[in-house]
Parts: C-alpha cells; structure tokens; sequence
C-alpha cells in the first residue's frame, strides 16, 4: 500500500476506491475463469454474481461520498475518475446489472453459436445487446453519432468521425499494400512451417519467449481458451491466454507474443496506483500499440529468430533442415484469410475497417441483426475477394460483441498504427537500436515502461503518444513500415 | 431460482440471503483460483479481496435486515440462520476480516515452509491464528473448553467431550486393528502397482470412474493441487482437486474418489436452495462419510475392480500380468506411514487422534507453537512406531490449520465411522446390494441423495444419522468393517 500522498487522498475516498479496486478485481477474476476453466452449467450463476459485482461497483462510482472524494484527489486522478463519476451517474442502476448479465449470458451463446455453426443462436443475445449498447449511448449522450459515446469508453478523446477520418485517409492504400503484399507472398513457400508441434513443446517455447521479453511468472500466467486474451486481476497478477494448433507452432507462438504485449504493458503501470486510474492502462489504442509491438515488430523480425530459430528447430525437428532465410520470408507471408487473429500484418487492417463499418450501420440502425450474415460476407467479399465459408469463419469468429464491446473494433487499427510510430520512435535511441540488432529486446522493453507504462492514465492517449514521439497518431511510420516489410 | 414458498421469504430476506450467496460463492471462487492456479506473487491482493468479502458477508449476516427476516423462514432454515446469526454477532467486523486475511497469508506461508522443509516460515502465522481460534472461542463462548466453539463451526450440535470419549472407547482396538493389518499386510506384494502412470492416462482413469460413479461434469471439473479439495463455486459448479504421483496411478484414483464422493454430495443438494441452510451440506462428519465412502467402500472392494480392473490393466501395461486376485490385496494393504492422506483405512485414525490431541492442547495454551514439531513427532512415535523424516512429512503434511481450521481434524474420523454405518444400512436394501455386487454403484448413489444429500442442513448430523440407519452415529459397524477387511 503506498503513503498517503500530500493531496492524492482523503480517508474516505481511500476507503472507497480500495473498495472499487477488491470489486472490479474481483470480477475479473470471476470474469478469466468463466473464459477458462468454469464448467458449462455454471454460467447461469456466475451472471448472476458479475451482474451483482457490477451494479454494486456503479452504486460506489456514482455515490455522494464518491463524488465528495474527488476533490482530495491529484489533478490527473480527479479528470478521470470525475470523467468515469460523470459516465456511471448518467446510467441506471438497472441498466448495469442487465448489461452485465446480458453479456455474461452472449458470451455462453456466442461460444455455442460459434461451435454449432449457427448465427440464430447468438442473434437474439446480440439484440439485446445493440439494445443495451443504444440505450447506454442516449444516456451517456454524444455529439455525432450514437457510436461516439461507445467509443469513449475504450479510447479516451477520441471522436468516430476522426477515427473515420484517419482510417479513410488510409484505406486505399492499405488495400494496395495487402493486394502487393499477398501477390509478392504467393511464390514464398511455407508447408514447412506446418509438421509435428506437440502441446508440449508449443507451451515450452511459448513460456521461453515470454520470460525473455520481460514477463514476470511470478506474477502472471498463461492459460488455454478458444478465444486468446490478456486480463488483469491484481496489481502483481496478469493473466494471458493462448489456444494450440496442432501443426502449426507459429499461431500460437505469435498469439502468445501478442498477449505478452498487453501483459508487459500491464505489468509495467505502478502497482501502487492499482486502485486509481494513474495505475491504469490508458486505452486500447494504445494497449494494442504494445501487443502488436511484440508481436509484430519484435516477433517477425530478424533479430529476433536470429535468436529464437535454433531453439524452435530444438523443439519442432521438421524445422532442422529449412535455412532462416527460407524461414524468415514464411513467417511474414502475407495472404487473405477469413479470421482476423489469423490475419499477418499486410492484410490486418482490412479486417477492422469491416467491422468498423458494420458496427456503425448497426447502431444507427442502418442495418438489422438478422442482416448481419449476409452484410459481413458481401462487405468481407468486397474486400478480400472471396466468402467466409460459414459464419463461425466469418461474423461469430470475434468475441467483442458477445461482450457487449460495440466501438471496441477501431481501437486495433489505432494500436497498430501506434505501434510503428512508437516503434520508430524507440528505434531513434542508439541503446534501443544497437541491442535490437542483436537480438535484446529488454532496452525496448526499459523505452516503453518510460515513456508508456509508466504513466498510466495520467495523459490522454493523444498526449502521451505526442509526449513520447512528438506527434499525434500518426499513420505516415505505419504504412512505411508495411511498405518495407512487404513491397520488395 | 424457486419460487417464493407459503414462508419461505420475505422480499427483503430474500434479497439479503441471494446477495450473501453471491458474495460467499464469489469468495470461493477466490479461493479455487488461489489454490489451483494463481500466481505466486498475487497472495497480497488475493488476501485482501478475500478479507473484504469475508467482512461484507459478515456486516449482512449481522444486520438489523437479516435479524428482522428470519421470522419469515422456514423452520428448519430459521434454525440453522438463527445460529449463524448469532455466532456472527458475537464476532466484531475487525476480527472477522483479520481473520481472513491471516489465513490467505498463512496458506502461502505454509505452501513455501512446506517446500523448504521449514516450521519456522509457518510458526509466527500459526501463533497468529491460534491467537485468533482463542479469540473467536472466547467471543462465541464454551462448556467446557475452546474446542467446543470451534467443533461447533464444523459439526452442527457436536460436543468436544463426546467427541473424545467416542474416540476414547475405540482408541486401542483401533491401535489393535492397525497393528494385526500392518503386520498381516507385510506379505502382501505391492511393487507392481508402482510402474509407468502417463499424467494423461491417470486423468482418463480418473474421469472415466469419476462419472461412472454419477459425478457431472457439465456442473463440474478436476484440477491439480498440492493438496486434494473439493469446493462448491455455486450451484451447478463443484470443482475437485488432486495430485498425481509418476509412478502410482492408484494414490491419484483414490484421491479423485474421495474427492468424487465429496462432490456427488454437493451436486445432491437441492440446487435452488443454494442461498438457504436447505441447500448447503450439514456438517464435516456427514461430508466426510460421503468421500470415504466412495474411496474406501465402493473403491477398494472387489466389484469396483472386477469393473474397472481391465480398464486400468489397458492404461497402465504394467499391471497386465498381475491378476486381480493379486491386484486387489495390493489396495487394500496397511502400512503405517507418516502421510496422513496416503494413509489406509486400517491407519488412518491414528493419524486424526494425535491432530485432535494436539489442537486441543493448543487451544488449551497447553503446548507453544514453537514446540509443536517435537510434540508431533513424539506422539507419532508413541502410534506408528517411527519418526516422520521431516516437518514436511510431519506437522506441516496439513493444509487445515494454516486455513483457521482448528478442530477440523476430528470430523475426518467422524466421517469414518459414519461412513460404515451408512454403507450398512444401504446394504440393507436388496436394490443397492445387489446392484454393488455387480459393479453398479449408481442405486448406492440413488440411497445416499434420498437419505441424506437431499436433505441439506435441514437436520442435525445426529438426526439425519438417526432418521437414515435407525441410531445415531455408532462406531460398532466401522470396527466390524475394519476387522472383516484387515483381519483374516
């Protein structure tokens, strides 16, 4: 527990803010296990306790004492949590306690409707859910569309219509990348990639590269579930996800570097400042700039497997007779594919810009759930030039809405796009770069604890990445680093 | 959830009893976790969370509400509520969240001083928590000593001294029995049951007998702990635990068993009264006798191998030249040995009648904590005839009392001889016995839901005893089944 600071607290607001933390650390953990562990039948009462844990932590958000209290806290503290006090005020009691058991139910049909293939399983949950999702936006209010308000909630000061803006000042020549990418990919051999990769050895690796870019076991772990993430449960508690291929190593090697992003980040905010937003992730956009980072400009680099090629032929002896120069090429081969967390890096964003605009259709109410199939394969046609084969490939293979998270999407091309920029950014310190090269990434790691980290909730997400590269989000290093990696 | 009864409820008791519920499954759930898969640095935060859900729990159980609502229950639950509340008033709010976080810390203090092989780790937090046992006595308030307060806690109506005079008058045929099986079990041949056990085979065994003997796993799961539990996270959810041994299928197995028949009880509860009395097990003595039944009386006998003993034969080769007649003396063989849970049926109290000795002596102020390794060893010397090598294998074996859960201990025995005596009494009916003869154990199941699972709390231990085999509990049927077993 840290020291009272000198205006960062008064008793009361103490009390009550530790209390907030317990609850909603409590449900997260009620929340991982659900996702991992918890046995098929008893998801009925774990609705009914997240439903309790929710409404019980709106009730302290938007109480008198709640409201009292942020007038003892530190400038930064008191912007957010006045900001969340104004949010949670606006919403009914009754509301939260539905939202969250709506979702906790979506999320079981979600995963049912994915197995059995069928999208009328999961649509009256999603139903409810744009309902849930709509009346919140009134509530909360916004100033063009109802998609802005959702959107506040994942990306602090951000407006769709920028957002909008950005991704449209790209999207052309995103497309042009990945249709080069995936054509320039068409002659690079990977059926190598694919052979023998026992559970065993897969979990081996994948906890050898976590370790060594900086994850603490001692304070985190990672588990198996259909649909990978990163949560957090307590100050010194991060948990990751991952799933298995039976074949092919790389998917879950790549997912795992993926989440270990997120969890370096997590790992990296004042644990101290657990129970207060300083101690707090900032946003998405830029959570996703630090999974994306690891995986991406970390995991497909060849410094990287300059150091981590022995091992993999080690474990996966299919590997031992294919050069690093013909393996390098495989691991950043470009080509359409159904799934998004199966998507390489050329062909990602393509992805997001569907859902983005799917997600706003659906909740100005330009488009009906029913019309969700048949809308996701003609856009996804569109743009990749084929069909998902089902719907468990196409619009049931992401879990956000299930979740209830409409105006989550965007968020994933904003990470990228921050990515490369802090990536550049971190590059420019010789430190940074000379030990990149050879194949150390803790001086990358020490870069972004400072200048991300660190800081948890105290700068908007705009700020602190202008305070740490100079710019806003910027596209410009994004599409020059895709342009490098795929267009020779 | 039921529908409000002629009595049952008032809608504010209700209210009351479902968020106690809540929060009382959600704290288990913590718990689960902590003990299952929780990193090692998250104990701090996890002890907090637990604290403040222990003292919320506690403030609702002492509230004005929950006094004014107990008039609208049923008798039964009145009763059972009626006591709780009271025990819960006599408690401050402080003591009670002191307490639980004591013991969060005292578990992982005794998890590492049990792998160091180190009293010391764990002695200053059993100092504390017997601090604490004392403390509570006092508040709840005795006959005839401290013991009584805390055997309260476990076993519904149960005094420590018939508790004791019950051991007190099977104490040296129990030492007798032991002796003759110890010593007619010397030419027994075990060795071949110690071969080649792949994890993944064990847990198929495991499953395989753990649903064939009725548990669900859609209500349920297996997980590996340092030390075997069984915990009920809401009412379609029972999570067991075990530990896997390289080289002994059969230490899981029976371990999984056990586990199995704590299980069945609580997936025999009546689901919808899962926030009253009605709907919780009745005591540690009744629990007790259900996972000793299913381990010892249905899992050592002759036709649960002549069922299972191919299947075993198939995942575990070593065992395919071993016929059963040679199989089954092997799991039925006494040994004094230092491990309490390793420890057979015709040994085992032993091990119970020196911890009952001991904490009562504890309580009593009679023995310091620091001495408590030399009082072990002694005593143990005195019943098997050998020194423990270690702490590890001596007084730190136990998880109990680094949970708070002096007086404890007793229950396990209890369990024994209330085990036999039920497993008579359904023998009776020609159903059961005929069907157990033949490897179906489910009409055993189908006695033991009517006779006592259904029933929840809504009897004493004492009466339900009474009400399903004609007396209360009476150790003549466990010495007869110990002697018929051991004794040829």
């Amino acid at each position: 527990m840290d020291e009272p600071g000198p205006f960062r607290y008064n008793g009361l607001m103490q009390d009550l803010l530790q209390e907030i933390s317990l609850l909603s650390s409590a449900s997260a953990t009620l929340d991982w296990d659900q996702e991992t562990y918890a046995p098929s039948q008893s998801v009925a009462h774990r609705a009914k306790q997240l439903a309790y844990l929710q409404g019980r932590i709106h009730k302290l958000q938007t109480s008198g004492a709640f409201r009292d209290g942020l007038a003892s806290l530190d400038p930064a503290n008191q912007r957010e949590l006045t900001h969340r006090y104004e949010r949670a005020t606006k919403l009914p009691q009754e509301l939260v306690e539905r939202d969250s058991e709506t979702s906790s139910l979506a999320k079981a049909a979600w995963s049912e409707a994915r197995e059995k293939n069928e999208f009328s399983t999961f649509a009256p949950h999603l139903t409810k859910l744009l309902e849930i999702a709509r009346v919140k936006a009134d509530h909360w209010g916004f100033e063009d569309e109802p998609y802005d308000a959702l959107l506040a909630e994942y990306e602090r000061g951000a407006k769709t219509r920028e957002v909008a803006a950005l991704f449209d000042s790209i999207d052309t020549e995103l497309a042009q990348i990945a249709a080069a990418a995936v054509e320039a990919s068409s002659s690079i051999p990977v059926d190598f990639l694919h052979g023998p990769a026992p559970l065993h050895a897969q979990q081996t690796l994948n906890l050898e590269v976590a370790e060594s870019l900086g994850f603490d076991f001692s304070q985190g772990r990672i588990d198996t579930t259909a649909h990978p993430f990163c949560t957090t449960l307590g100050p010194a508690d991060v948990r990751l996800t991952t799933r298995y291929e039976d074949h092919d190593f790389a998917s879950s090697l790549f997912g795992v570097m993926h989440e270990t992003g997120h969890g370096l980040y997590e790992q990296g905010l004042p644990a101290s400042d657990f129970h207060l937003p300083s101690g707090h992730a900032v946003s998405l956009g830029i959570h996703e700039s630090q999974s994306r980072l690891w995986e991406n400009h970390v995991g497909r680099s060849r410094p990287f497997w300059e150091k981590w090629y022995p091992r993999a032929q080690e474990l996966f002896p299919h590997l031992q007779g294919i050069s690093l120069d013909a393996f390098l090429p495989a691991v950043n081969r470009a080509a359409y594919s159904a799934i998004r967390v199966e998507a390489d890096e050329a062909t990602y964003d393509l992805h997001i810009l569907l859902r983005f605009k799917l997600e706003r259709a659906l909740l100005a109410g330009e488009l009906e759930v029913a019309d969700v199939p048949a809308a996701w394969n003609e856009s996804f046609e569109k743009l990749f030039g084929f069909r998902p084969k089902n719907d468990t490939e196409g619009c049931l293979q992401d879990i956000h809405w299930s979740m209830g998270g409409l105006g989550y999407f965007a968020t994933y091309s904003l990470g990228n796009i921050n990515s490369a920029q802090l990536f550049e950014a971190a590059q420019k310190d010789p430190e940074v770069s000379s030990a990149f090269a050879k194949g150390d990434f803790l001086p990358l790691l020490a870069w972004m604890q400072k200048n991300i980290h660190r800081h948890g909730s105290t700068l908007f997400p705009q700020d602190l990445m202008e305070q740490a590269t100079g710019s806003k989000t910027d596209p410009a290093p994004y599409l020059k680093h895709l342009r490098s990696r795929f267009i020779r």
